[in-house]
Protein backbone atom coordinates (compact mmCIF):
# COMPACT_ATOMS: atom_id res chain seq x y z
CA UNK A 1 0.00 0.00 0.00
CA UNK A 2 1.15 3.57 -0.92
CA UNK A 3 -0.94 6.05 0.98
CA UNK A 4 -0.60 9.66 -0.67
CA UNK A 5 -1.40 13.25 1.51
CA UNK A 6 -2.45 15.57 -0.72
CA UNK A 7 -4.91 18.95 -1.33
CA UNK A 8 -6.84 20.16 -4.27
CA UNK A 9 -5.26 23.36 -4.13
CA UNK A 10 -1.33 21.43 -4.54
CA UNK A 11 -0.96 21.41 -8.81
CA UNK A 12 2.33 18.91 -7.52
CA UNK A 13 -0.57 16.87 -5.50
CA UNK A 14 -2.26 16.61 -8.93
CA UNK A 15 1.21 15.47 -11.09
CA UNK A 16 1.57 13.26 -8.10
CA UNK A 17 -1.93 11.76 -8.20
CA UNK A 18 -1.73 11.52 -11.97
CA UNK A 19 1.52 9.73 -11.94
CA UNK A 20 1.18 7.36 -8.84
CA UNK A 21 -1.25 5.23 -10.16
CA UNK A 22 1.60 3.86 -12.37
CA UNK A 23 4.51 3.35 -10.03
CA UNK A 24 1.93 1.60 -8.13
CA UNK A 25 0.40 -1.03 -10.73
CA UNK A 26 4.42 -1.79 -11.30
CA UNK A 27 4.91 -2.60 -7.96
CA UNK A 28 1.42 -3.92 -7.21
CA UNK A 29 0.37 -1.84 -4.43
CA UNK A 30 -2.63 -0.02 -3.99
CA UNK A 31 -2.84 3.97 -3.85
CA UNK A 32 -4.61 5.56 -0.26
CA UNK A 33 -5.52 8.31 -1.14
CA UNK A 34 -5.78 10.89 2.02
CA UNK A 35 -6.89 14.11 1.33
CA UNK A 36 -5.60 16.79 3.57
CA UNK A 37 -5.80 20.21 4.18
CA UNK A 38 -2.61 21.86 2.79
CA UNK A 39 -2.44 25.13 4.82
CA UNK A 40 -3.25 23.42 7.93
CA UNK A 41 -0.05 21.52 7.58
CA UNK A 42 1.93 24.72 6.59
CA UNK A 43 0.43 26.59 9.95
CA UNK A 44 1.39 23.23 12.17
CA UNK A 45 4.89 23.71 10.34
CA UNK A 46 5.67 27.92 10.64
CA UNK A 47 5.84 27.77 7.16
CA UNK A 48 4.56 29.27 3.85
CA UNK A 49 3.88 27.18 0.79
CA UNK A 50 5.29 27.99 -2.61
CA UNK A 51 3.02 29.89 -3.98
CA UNK A 52 2.79 32.27 -1.34
CA UNK A 53 6.16 33.43 -1.07
CA UNK A 54 5.62 36.26 -4.22
CA UNK A 55 9.27 35.71 -5.49
CA UNK A 56 9.07 32.16 -5.63
CA UNK A 57 5.31 32.32 -7.05
CA UNK A 58 6.38 33.51 -10.27
CA UNK A 59 8.56 30.98 -10.73
CA UNK A 60 6.92 27.97 -9.94
CA UNK A 61 4.69 28.25 -12.34
CA UNK A 62 7.52 27.67 -15.22
CA UNK A 63 8.61 25.02 -12.72
CA UNK A 64 5.03 23.21 -12.92
CA UNK A 65 5.25 23.40 -16.55
CA UNK A 66 7.85 22.18 -16.95
CA UNK A 67 7.68 19.03 -14.75
CA UNK A 68 4.07 18.82 -16.05
CA UNK A 69 5.54 18.56 -19.56
CA UNK A 70 8.36 16.01 -18.69
CA UNK A 71 6.13 13.63 -17.12
CA UNK A 72 3.42 14.17 -20.00
CA UNK A 73 0.78 15.38 -17.69
CA UNK A 74 -2.02 17.56 -19.11
CA UNK A 75 -1.38 20.87 -17.15
CA UNK A 76 -4.54 24.26 -17.13
CA UNK A 77 -4.45 27.18 -15.15
CA UNK A 78 -7.86 27.05 -12.18
CA UNK A 79 -10.49 30.04 -12.82
CA UNK A 80 -8.83 31.22 -9.83
CA UNK A 81 -5.98 30.32 -7.02
CA UNK A 82 -5.24 30.30 -4.19
CA UNK A 83 -9.03 29.30 -3.72
CA UNK A 84 -10.69 27.42 -0.56
CA UNK A 85 -10.38 23.74 -0.96
CA UNK A 86 -12.06 22.61 2.11
CA UNK A 87 -15.36 21.61 0.32
CA UNK A 88 -13.88 19.35 -2.03
CA UNK A 89 -11.47 18.02 0.77
CA UNK A 90 -14.55 16.95 3.09
CA UNK A 91 -16.40 15.46 0.42
CA UNK A 92 -13.34 13.06 -0.76
CA UNK A 93 -13.06 12.01 3.01
CA UNK A 94 -16.24 10.71 3.27
CA UNK A 95 -16.85 6.91 3.71
CA UNK A 96 -16.59 5.57 0.25
CA UNK A 97 -15.70 2.33 -2.14
CA UNK A 98 -12.15 3.16 -2.88
CA UNK A 99 -12.87 3.02 -6.69
CA UNK A 100 -15.62 5.67 -5.84
CA UNK A 101 -13.10 8.05 -4.06
CA UNK A 102 -10.28 7.55 -6.88
CA UNK A 103 -12.76 8.84 -9.89
CA UNK A 104 -13.65 11.31 -7.72
CA UNK A 105 -10.52 12.67 -7.14
CA UNK A 106 -9.60 12.36 -10.44
CA UNK A 107 -12.48 14.30 -11.46
CA UNK A 108 -11.93 17.07 -8.80
CA UNK A 109 -8.28 16.97 -9.55
CA UNK A 110 -9.13 17.39 -13.52
CA UNK A 111 -11.84 19.93 -12.67
CA UNK A 112 -9.16 22.24 -11.11
CA UNK A 113 -5.90 21.51 -12.62
CA UNK A 114 -6.83 20.28 -16.53
CA UNK A 115 -8.89 22.79 -18.12
CA UNK A 116 -12.33 22.60 -16.03
CA UNK A 117 -14.67 24.74 -14.61
CA UNK A 118 -12.93 24.45 -11.05
CA UNK A 119 -14.06 23.29 -7.72
CA UNK A 120 -15.01 26.23 -5.12
CA UNK A 121 -18.53 26.18 -6.65
CA UNK A 122 -20.91 23.56 -4.81
CA UNK A 123 -22.99 22.95 -7.64
CA UNK A 124 -20.42 21.86 -10.01
CA UNK A 125 -18.90 19.74 -7.11
CA UNK A 126 -22.06 18.33 -6.94
CA UNK A 127 -22.07 17.37 -10.77
CA UNK A 128 -18.82 15.64 -10.51
CA UNK A 129 -20.15 13.85 -6.86
CA UNK A 130 -23.00 12.62 -9.25
CA UNK A 131 -21.50 11.45 -12.09
CA UNK A 132 -18.86 9.13 -10.15
CA UNK A 133 -22.15 7.60 -8.32
CA UNK A 134 -21.91 9.07 -5.08
CA UNK A 135 -25.18 9.14 -3.57
CA UNK A 136 -27.76 12.54 -3.24
CA UNK A 137 -27.12 12.91 0.67
CA UNK A 138 -23.13 12.76 -0.10
CA UNK A 139 -22.53 17.12 -0.40
CA UNK A 140 -24.83 17.43 3.23
CA UNK A 141 -22.79 14.74 4.88
CA UNK A 142 -19.30 16.26 3.43
CA UNK A 143 -20.39 19.11 5.91
CA UNK A 144 -21.28 16.98 8.96
CA UNK A 145 -19.66 17.35 12.35
CA UNK A 146 -18.70 13.86 12.29
CA UNK A 147 -17.23 14.49 8.81
CA UNK A 148 -14.98 17.45 9.07
CA UNK A 149 -13.21 15.77 12.17
CA UNK A 150 -12.24 12.82 9.49
CA UNK A 151 -10.62 15.67 7.65
CA UNK A 152 -9.24 17.04 10.72
CA UNK A 153 -7.72 14.14 11.51
CA UNK A 154 -6.08 13.01 8.41
CA UNK A 155 -4.29 16.00 8.55
CA UNK A 156 -3.10 15.49 12.23
CA UNK A 157 -2.02 12.30 10.85
CA UNK A 158 0.05 13.68 7.99
CA UNK A 159 1.86 16.34 10.41
CA UNK A 160 2.61 13.71 13.08
CA UNK A 161 3.75 11.29 10.07
CA UNK A 162 6.38 14.03 9.52
CA UNK A 163 4.68 16.19 6.42
CA UNK A 164 6.02 19.58 5.75
CA UNK A 165 4.07 19.84 2.65
CA UNK A 166 2.00 18.03 -0.09
CA UNK A 167 2.03 15.45 -1.92
CA UNK A 168 3.55 13.56 0.35
CA UNK A 169 4.04 9.80 -0.36
CA UNK A 170 4.16 6.92 2.87
CA UNK A 171 5.39 3.70 1.52
CA UNK A 172 6.55 0.87 4.45
CA UNK A 173 7.18 3.44 6.56
CA UNK A 174 9.11 5.45 3.95
CA UNK A 175 8.01 9.22 3.15
CA UNK A 176 8.80 11.03 0.23
CA UNK A 177 7.78 14.28 -0.38
CA UNK A 178 6.95 16.11 -3.78
CA UNK A 179 5.94 15.04 -7.67
CA UNK A 180 9.65 15.03 -8.27
CA UNK A 181 10.92 12.37 -5.08
CA UNK A 182 8.59 9.67 -7.30
CA UNK A 183 11.17 7.73 -9.19
CA UNK A 184 12.66 7.94 -5.85
CA UNK A 185 9.69 6.11 -4.09
CA UNK A 186 9.59 3.76 -7.48
CA UNK A 187 13.20 3.09 -6.60
CA UNK A 188 12.88 2.18 -3.20
CA UNK A 189 9.86 -0.18 -3.62
CA UNK A 190 12.31 -1.82 -6.31
CA UNK A 191 14.93 -2.24 -3.33
CA UNK A 192 17.35 0.09 -4.51
CA UNK A 193 16.90 3.06 -2.30
CA UNK A 194 20.45 4.50 -1.63
CA UNK A 195 20.39 5.71 1.32
CA UNK A 196 23.21 5.31 4.12
CA UNK A 197 20.80 5.43 7.69
CA UNK A 198 24.40 5.24 9.22
CA UNK A 199 24.34 9.02 7.61
CA UNK A 200 21.55 10.03 8.26
CA UNK A 201 21.77 9.18 12.21
CA UNK A 202 25.13 11.75 11.36
CA UNK A 203 23.19 14.39 10.00
CA UNK A 204 20.69 14.32 12.75
CA UNK A 205 23.14 14.47 15.20
CA UNK A 206 25.62 16.81 13.84
CA UNK A 207 26.36 19.81 15.47
CA UNK A 208 25.48 23.43 14.80
CA UNK A 209 28.59 25.97 14.25
CA UNK A 210 25.87 28.69 13.72
CA UNK A 211 22.47 29.83 13.77
CA UNK A 212 20.68 32.27 12.27
CA UNK A 213 18.66 35.04 14.93
CA UNK A 214 15.82 33.43 15.60
CA UNK A 215 13.81 36.83 14.97
CA UNK A 216 15.00 36.49 11.12
CA UNK A 217 13.66 32.70 10.84
CA UNK A 218 10.29 33.85 11.67
CA UNK B 1 27.10 32.63 -19.76
CA UNK B 2 25.72 30.90 -17.43
CA UNK B 3 26.00 32.64 -13.64
CA UNK B 4 25.19 30.67 -11.12
CA UNK B 5 24.49 32.07 -7.28
CA UNK B 6 25.69 29.97 -4.52
CA UNK B 7 26.82 28.93 -1.23
CA UNK B 8 28.93 26.52 0.57
CA UNK B 9 26.51 26.14 3.26
CA UNK B 10 24.32 24.63 0.63
CA UNK B 11 24.73 21.16 -0.47
CA UNK B 12 22.05 21.69 -3.00
CA UNK B 13 24.24 24.11 -4.01
CA UNK B 14 27.61 21.54 -4.07
CA UNK B 15 25.73 18.94 -6.47
CA UNK B 16 24.53 22.02 -9.36
CA UNK B 17 27.98 23.36 -9.61
CA UNK B 18 29.66 19.96 -9.98
CA UNK B 19 27.13 19.01 -12.53
CA UNK B 20 26.69 22.79 -13.90
CA UNK B 21 30.01 22.35 -15.86
CA UNK B 22 28.99 19.78 -17.93
CA UNK B 23 25.91 21.59 -19.01
CA UNK B 24 27.94 25.01 -19.92
CA UNK B 25 30.95 22.88 -21.91
CA UNK B 26 27.79 20.93 -23.90
CA UNK B 27 26.46 24.41 -25.00
CA UNK B 28 29.77 26.03 -25.00
CA UNK B 29 29.15 28.72 -22.32
CA UNK B 30 30.92 29.89 -19.88
CA UNK B 31 30.28 29.55 -16.10
CA UNK B 32 30.70 32.57 -14.12
CA UNK B 33 30.08 31.61 -10.18
CA UNK B 34 28.91 34.22 -8.01
CA UNK B 35 28.96 33.64 -4.18
CA UNK B 36 25.90 35.01 -1.98
CA UNK B 37 24.85 34.60 1.51
CA UNK B 38 22.16 32.53 1.26
CA UNK B 39 21.08 33.57 4.72
CA UNK B 40 20.52 37.30 3.36
CA UNK B 41 18.54 36.15 0.81
CA UNK B 42 16.32 34.04 3.10
CA UNK B 43 15.99 37.10 5.38
CA UNK B 44 15.12 39.04 2.36
CA UNK B 45 11.86 37.19 1.52
CA UNK B 46 11.54 36.28 5.15
CA UNK B 47 11.58 32.46 4.47
CA UNK B 48 13.46 29.57 6.39
CA UNK B 49 15.97 27.01 4.71
CA UNK B 50 14.97 23.52 4.24
CA UNK B 51 17.55 22.54 6.93
CA UNK B 52 16.13 25.00 9.47
CA UNK B 53 12.72 23.69 9.28
CA UNK B 54 12.70 20.38 11.83
CA UNK B 55 10.26 18.10 10.11
CA UNK B 56 12.30 18.99 6.80
CA UNK B 57 15.74 18.57 7.87
CA UNK B 58 15.55 14.92 8.42
CA UNK B 59 13.97 14.52 5.12
CA UNK B 60 16.63 17.02 3.83
CA UNK B 61 19.65 14.48 4.14
CA UNK B 62 17.54 11.89 2.29
CA UNK B 63 16.78 13.53 -0.30
CA UNK B 64 20.00 14.66 -0.56
CA UNK B 65 21.78 11.76 -0.82
CA UNK B 66 19.22 9.82 -3.40
CA UNK B 67 19.91 12.89 -5.75
CA UNK B 68 23.43 13.01 -5.08
CA UNK B 69 24.07 9.11 -6.27
CA UNK B 70 21.27 10.03 -9.26
CA UNK B 71 23.32 12.60 -10.75
CA UNK B 72 26.71 10.17 -9.21
CA UNK B 73 28.19 12.86 -7.40
CA UNK B 74 30.04 12.07 -4.41
CA UNK B 75 28.69 13.28 -0.71
CA UNK B 76 29.36 13.43 2.91
CA UNK B 77 28.77 15.29 5.90
CA UNK B 78 30.49 18.52 6.60
CA UNK B 79 32.54 18.26 10.73
CA UNK B 80 29.21 21.00 11.18
CA UNK B 81 26.08 22.12 10.25
CA UNK B 82 24.60 24.96 9.73
CA UNK B 83 28.37 26.27 9.90
CA UNK B 84 29.26 30.08 9.28
CA UNK B 85 30.22 30.51 5.46
CA UNK B 86 31.02 34.18 5.13
CA UNK B 87 34.53 33.81 5.21
CA UNK B 88 35.30 31.75 2.57
CA UNK B 89 32.17 32.88 0.82
CA UNK B 90 34.31 36.67 0.96
CA UNK B 91 37.49 34.89 0.11
CA UNK B 92 35.76 33.75 -3.08
CA UNK B 93 34.48 36.91 -4.02
CA UNK B 94 37.86 38.30 -4.01
CA UNK B 95 39.16 40.02 -8.03
CA UNK B 96 40.60 36.33 -9.23
CA UNK B 97 41.39 35.12 -12.55
CA UNK B 98 38.87 32.73 -13.44
CA UNK B 99 40.42 29.36 -13.28
CA UNK B 100 41.97 30.04 -9.70
CA UNK B 101 38.14 30.84 -8.63
CA UNK B 102 37.06 27.69 -10.14
CA UNK B 103 39.83 25.52 -8.22
CA UNK B 104 38.76 27.96 -4.78
CA UNK B 105 35.43 26.72 -5.39
CA UNK B 106 35.85 23.48 -6.25
CA UNK B 107 38.18 22.84 -3.46
CA UNK B 108 36.06 24.69 -0.64
CA UNK B 109 32.96 22.80 -2.05
CA UNK B 110 34.93 19.40 -2.09
CA UNK B 111 36.04 20.76 2.06
CA UNK B 112 32.47 21.21 2.89
CA UNK B 113 30.45 18.04 1.29
CA UNK B 114 33.04 15.51 0.03
CA UNK B 115 35.05 14.16 2.54
CA UNK B 116 36.92 17.30 4.11
CA UNK B 117 37.66 18.89 7.41
CA UNK B 118 34.78 21.46 6.67
CA UNK B 119 35.56 25.51 6.05
CA UNK B 120 35.19 27.40 9.36
CA UNK B 121 39.13 27.04 10.13
CA UNK B 122 40.68 29.58 8.94
CA UNK B 123 43.94 27.88 8.81
CA UNK B 124 42.18 25.19 6.51
CA UNK B 125 40.83 27.72 4.37
CA UNK B 126 44.37 29.15 4.03
CA UNK B 127 45.78 26.33 3.16
CA UNK B 128 43.17 25.82 -0.18
CA UNK B 129 44.13 29.47 -0.85
CA UNK B 130 47.97 28.59 -0.83
CA UNK B 131 47.14 25.59 -3.06
CA UNK B 132 45.28 26.92 -6.04
CA UNK B 133 47.74 29.67 -6.17
CA UNK B 134 46.04 32.73 -4.31
CA UNK B 135 48.49 35.09 -2.94
CA UNK B 136 49.37 34.97 0.42
CA UNK B 137 47.76 38.42 1.30
CA UNK B 138 44.27 37.11 0.09
CA UNK B 139 42.89 36.03 3.51
CA UNK B 140 43.38 39.47 4.95
CA UNK B 141 42.09 41.40 1.55
CA UNK B 142 38.97 39.16 1.84
CA UNK B 143 37.61 40.90 5.47
CA UNK B 144 38.41 44.93 4.24
CA UNK B 145 35.32 46.94 3.81
CA UNK B 146 35.56 46.90 0.44
CA UNK B 147 35.78 43.52 -0.95
CA UNK B 148 32.89 42.56 1.98
CA UNK B 149 30.53 44.78 0.30
CA UNK B 150 31.72 42.78 -2.67
CA UNK B 151 30.16 39.71 -1.22
CA UNK B 152 26.83 41.94 -0.17
CA UNK B 153 26.42 43.06 -3.60
CA UNK B 154 26.33 40.17 -5.21
CA UNK B 155 23.93 38.61 -2.63
CA UNK B 156 21.67 42.22 -3.44
CA UNK B 157 21.83 41.53 -6.72
CA UNK B 158 21.10 37.76 -6.67
CA UNK B 159 17.41 39.05 -4.81
CA UNK B 160 17.40 41.80 -7.24
CA UNK B 161 17.09 38.77 -10.03
CA UNK B 162 14.56 37.00 -8.11
CA UNK B 163 16.41 34.49 -6.37
CA UNK B 164 14.54 33.10 -3.52
CA UNK B 165 17.52 30.24 -2.60
CA UNK B 166 20.35 28.84 -4.06
CA UNK B 167 21.71 27.73 -6.31
CA UNK B 168 20.12 30.16 -8.57
CA UNK B 169 21.35 29.70 -12.75
CA UNK B 170 20.52 32.44 -14.96
CA UNK B 171 20.82 31.96 -18.46
CA UNK B 172 19.76 34.73 -21.28
CA UNK B 173 17.59 35.97 -18.80
CA UNK B 174 15.96 33.34 -17.59
CA UNK B 175 16.35 32.04 -13.86
CA UNK B 176 16.60 28.21 -13.07
CA UNK B 177 16.08 27.03 -9.10
CA UNK B 178 17.80 24.25 -7.37
CA UNK B 179 19.95 21.69 -8.43
CA UNK B 180 16.90 19.23 -9.69
CA UNK B 181 16.35 22.32 -12.30
CA UNK B 182 19.14 21.53 -14.51
CA UNK B 183 17.55 19.04 -16.65
CA UNK B 184 15.39 21.93 -17.17
CA UNK B 185 18.21 24.36 -17.82
CA UNK B 186 19.76 21.96 -20.10
CA UNK B 187 16.87 21.83 -22.27
CA UNK B 188 15.95 25.63 -21.96
CA UNK B 189 20.24 25.78 -23.54
CA UNK B 190 19.45 23.57 -26.27
CA UNK B 191 15.97 25.61 -26.95
CA UNK B 192 13.50 23.30 -26.08
CA UNK B 193 11.90 24.54 -22.85
CA UNK B 194 8.21 23.95 -23.01
CA UNK B 195 7.14 26.86 -21.18
CA UNK B 196 4.24 28.50 -22.34
CA UNK B 197 4.88 32.67 -21.59
CA UNK B 198 0.80 33.50 -22.14
CA UNK B 199 -0.14 30.74 -19.34
CA UNK B 200 2.79 32.27 -16.94
CA UNK B 201 1.32 35.92 -17.51
CA UNK B 202 -2.24 34.51 -16.99
CA UNK B 203 -1.00 32.45 -13.49
CA UNK B 204 0.53 35.69 -12.56
CA UNK B 205 -3.04 37.60 -13.10
CA UNK B 206 -5.37 34.72 -11.86
CA UNK B 207 -7.90 36.01 -8.86
CA UNK B 208 -7.08 35.06 -5.44
CA UNK B 209 -10.13 33.41 -4.48
CA UNK B 210 -9.45 32.88 -0.99
CA UNK B 211 -6.02 33.44 1.35
CA UNK B 212 -4.52 32.26 4.46
CA UNK B 213 -4.90 34.90 7.01
CA UNK B 214 -1.60 36.77 7.34
CA UNK B 215 -0.90 36.04 11.29
CA UNK B 216 -0.06 32.11 9.92
CA UNK B 217 1.50 32.66 6.99
CA UNK B 218 4.31 34.11 9.29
Amino acid sequence: MIRIYFDYISPYSYLAWVKLAEIAARHRRAVEPVPVLFAAILDARGARGPAEEPARRAYLIKDLLRRAHDLGVPLELPPAHPFNPLFPLRLTSLPMPSEIRHALIDHLFAATWAGGAGITDKKLVGRIAHEVGLPDGALADAETPENKARLKAATDEAIAAGAFGVPTMIADGEMFFGSDSLPHLDRFLAGGDPVDEDLVQRWMSLPAASQRPQATRT
